[in-house]
């Protein structure tokens, strides 16, 4: 498929980068209703992992059955498609070429003891990921945690395999622990300071939360203030994001958390074309509502990123 | 042998995965008196491990021998025998090839010091599974425990190996430890979390214990008392479980735990078919009882599962 | 499944062997409609390989689909089906588990240029042969080729880690080459050296052709005149070929060769029968003529070796 | 060396094991005075590592040299002399092929802080016995440490290796650490269970302590008085830990702990001979004693399991 | 089993070897009714492979099972037992323990064409000889032919593993092939020579053919007959085979050839006591008499080394 003018220059970004990491790149950048735009919407399912199958499912069964995502994901024009090993394997010969998939390779889970750091398990491999025929792995890291040194370890080897071996990076970068207070994990400062971590480690793609206007940090804030960074809007704090992440040579989507109501959705998403984003990284908020109105939901979704909405 | 179609429609929904495993669990589905019905009944003789000789075998002392499971596994027409190497290693010259088994590769046992998080040791591997002839490797989780993120990642590396090698995984999904309190380890919202996990794991037959309508977490119970989701009655609860795996895409078998009343084990039964469960994995409750009893039980299991009792 | 004394008998010959490599030869012995009587009849389809597809396939144009000879096997209630990788991986998963199989690892052609020493290229793996969930490899050695030690040497070590996973051998012992005239090829004395070097390999099934009274090596035709060794009829040379495999030790079948009449396909299973023989691995035989006809030749063949024709 | 019956059907039980950890099985069974009555004993110098060189070796000063108990080992006509890397090598080369030695593969010693759990260090491996020319591995295993599960997959490693490469395994079961009071090290239910879990584990020669009729763990208690289990002396005790050990089917040696008076030496051996137990392994009772009375107490214990005494 | 003076004088010789080395060459000298004297005789039953099974086993049908020739080995006190891999695993659980038995490594056959550079294919491993328990193993070179080299390097190789884990070598050493004449195989010259290689390749037990008087090199013979060195009996060239093996430091056994009479055989057995040789290894002179005349030569044998006969 013949990569557009936009899609070749966000390549060009990824330097010295392996033809075959480029070439899934391109692939995921090119798939669906936006391919060729240079924007993404990603569907991401691995809540049943994080917070069991009731929470996750129940509010639209028809979502327990792991072949139901594959089928939105394409239905809806999607980007790409995320879930872990179990999950994509269920469906991995049905939809085998239908849809780039990214391999979620470390989970956490509700059962995890309080006081232990927060962490996740490694559960796949790159090996997996290409047997599997997938156009990357995913990774979370824990900013902020004690154990986010180990985690950063973890994908800084797998990211290496991975690339070697043709299969691009995907960081969920998502601070969280002991260092840091419930706020400061959206925090703007802590936001921009994700982006840039998982930039450092070599994402390919940086998946991000959307911050709020708080600084968590004093020496941070020091600047900000200092500095007269705008903050105050949520496109003005995607925008500061986007410079975090090598000054917008890196693709950067944005997820948006809870299940909330359609409007809210559609305004995160003008932030973050407005902002300069990349795109919506976005589960709950489809997979929870029925079929029909996810589709609808995912349909504006793409208008915005087009400038038509 | 000829697979029946409920087994081939079952196998069918392993997708993608090696030849190999699915010979190797439609092996399992088609052996024993349940063969072709897509239903299973495993023996599992891991408990001189976890709780002792005595406790494990006295209460029928020819249970003793490990040559006398092989043998009740097969006078009973049962679908597979599972234990440790050991055990499985004594008879495997005199049964080579007369029953299916599943080298259960991972031990925990009743001396650990009550302070360290619950774990077990890797007593096996998956070579030991192949020179042994196995048709799957059987390993514990522990959900709920700070051993619990370790553990997941031993068995996605072990499942990973045995299934290019053309072994199935069957996962023990525990919960237990730390996170959960004891009416939580049975309670059916931990039992489905459970369930998924294992399923989100790679596992290719899960084996999780029956629930009770308690509910553990706060956020899950949210979301149960809202949908409405019916945890009244064990059959209900089962069928919620097989929604949790999958939709149905998994096998999934029940354990019954200690020994108790034969009317109550063929209620758990009855409950197992009636919510559209694969089987039962059920050990105390015939090896200690009398070989003559234990033939006459999961002789009744069986018509149970076949809709005659 | 519960193996009949006359199967466990024949695994007790299997001295020191892994127990997954007896499971394999049990679930071959207790396959299809010979199953338990210690006789077998293999399906091998390699000649598309060996001879080319018009001539192996044109007589029964079904034939060159892979999937026909998978469903021939399993409708004639046979004991394997053996062919190169890309036959069995193309009905994999459409028949996981439902007949075992050969994975022949070695293969020759017929686009060999005459002069190089008679020899096959090794086109699988053991690897191969786990992951599609077969129960044996199968090697050709050309005894008599200049290429022999090689041979011998090849499958010693696939032999060696074959059995280290539970992965049984049949080794094809085909006297061919430059230290052998044409009829020296069948030549009695030939047939029983090449079964002997085939047991000395370490082979789990033996696999030659059925020989004539021809005596091919001076040396040899002096023991055999000078001890009276009876070669006059197929079943005594059948007999004598038992003899050296090991005594009837190892289980030794037998190929018939090219296309011919049905009578005569029954004449030679007959001797084989009452010489002592194992049975028979019928390709040609069989999958050139039409399903019907080669489902009726096979079953008055089990009805042979059950005594009963 | 022609096997009596007595030790052919104790090879008998080892199922599915390698020709070549049978023929160390035998080697040992048939070596000594005692050889071909199925009963050993065995000289285990370990103590210069686990107590020091003057505790060890002060009473009997010859002691300090290595070889005195090679020599001690042949003089007296025992089965095996185990002892760490350092004491076999000493004399290697001067006994070689003269006694069967066991390499003592793991050790602790009196040095490890008190608060450490409780633990040994692996300092020396399967090729050091291959090299030796030993006829097995000796293994520590602590339950009830917090390091017992970490010793538990150690030894299934090395056992793995070990009977592959045709050297047998002997485990030393010694519950103790965190989860065990002092008297509970030696009661009978924890040493039943000490000898199942090395069973389990896949040791060939287990060897356990002689209990006393203290029962440590509440739910075994029950179990015990509940079926009025025997343990009311000695030889009952050896008898029940027997049945532990797959109802006989694996050798086991008893250790008599610290030096005591010849009689009470001689009563324990007739227990484990009344018991049913296969032997002694037996220490600082015989090299803290003159080499002289050594000798003669050596021969009283074998005249004790001729029962001759 | 303690060592007599004579065996260990010889161990002695064996300067650096491994103890596991040692432990096996001990084993073999102590082994049977030779055991303690220095002198071996060793059974080899490679015929099968070398000149086929008929020429071979049909002199004494009985032969044709791998389980008679370890009960003759047994029966008849030798010291060691030699076949390939195939025959030893025949009987590898029967008699494990049993004998010592020597895996012969690579093996020729009569098949090969005759313009073929004089060469044997390696059918088995170091690895398989631990497996199967056995002392030794055994190699055949051909110094003479063009294969020679390659060969010399092979077992250069094999050795070098075997002894690191504690198995002995034996070299058959067969000068043959394109650089001799018919009568120059058996030529004292170079039989002597063949010793001498097999010496500087490190085996431990050297195999040679009894030599003629003739001299085959031109250069050799001026220095035999300038020194005047005596190859006039038969002993005398034992005797010099055995100066030709490091001055007697090599264990050197010498083989009889083709079946002949027993009075021959013996004449031979006191050359070779008579000159300093060790011993014999005596196939078809054993093994294709009856049982009853085997047991008879072979314990004249034993008689004619013990000095008796």
């Amino acid at each position: 498929m013949r990569a557009t003018r936009i899609v070749q220059k966000i390549l060009a970004n990824y330097e010295g980068e392996t033809p075959g990491v480029k070439a899934r790149l391109c692939q995921m950048l090119m798939n669906g209703k936006l391919g060729g735009t240079g924007k993404m919407i990603i569907l991401p399912v691995d809540q049943g992992f994080e917070h069991g199958p009731a929470r996750s499912f129940a509010p639209n069964p028809a979502a327990y059955d792991p072949l139901y995502h594959y089928q939105l994901a394409i239905d809806a024009g999607l980007n790409a498609y995320a879930a872990p090993l179990g999950m994509l394997e269920a469906g991995a010969d049905t939809y085998a070429g239908q849809i780039p998939t990214i391999l979620k390779v470390n989970s956490a889970n509700s059962l995890i003891p309080e006081e232990a750091p927060k962490d996740q398990a490694i559960t796949a491999s790159v090996d997996d990921a290409l047997r599997l025929g997938c156009a990357a792995i995913g990774f979370t890291i824990y900013p902020g945690s004690g154990a986010g040194l180990g985690m950063f370890e973890e994908i800084a080897e797998m990211r290496r395999e991975a690339a070697a071996k043709g299969v691009a990076t995907v960081i969920w970068s998502y601070p969280r622990g002991e260092a840091l207070t419930k706020n400061g994990e959206t925090a703007i400062d802590i936001g921009a300071y994700a982006a840039q971590i998982a930039a450092l480690l070599g994402a390919h793609i940086i998946k991000i939360k959307l911050s709020t206007d708080h600084l968590e940090l004093g020496e941070a804030k020091k600047v900000y203030e200092a500095k007269g960074i705008d903050v105050s809007t949520m496109a003005a704090r995607v925008k500061h994001c986007m410079e975090a992440s090598f000054a917008g040579r890196r693709i950067v989507v944005f997820s948006g958390g809870a299940s909330k109501g359609a409007d809210s959705v559609y305004d995160d998403a003008r932030a973050i074309r407005d902002g300069g984003g990349n795109g919506s990284i976005i589960g709950r908020n489809s997979f929870q509502r029925s079929r029909e109105d996810a589709l609808d939901l995912l349909g504006k979704l793409v208008d915005i990123y087009k400038g038509k909405a």
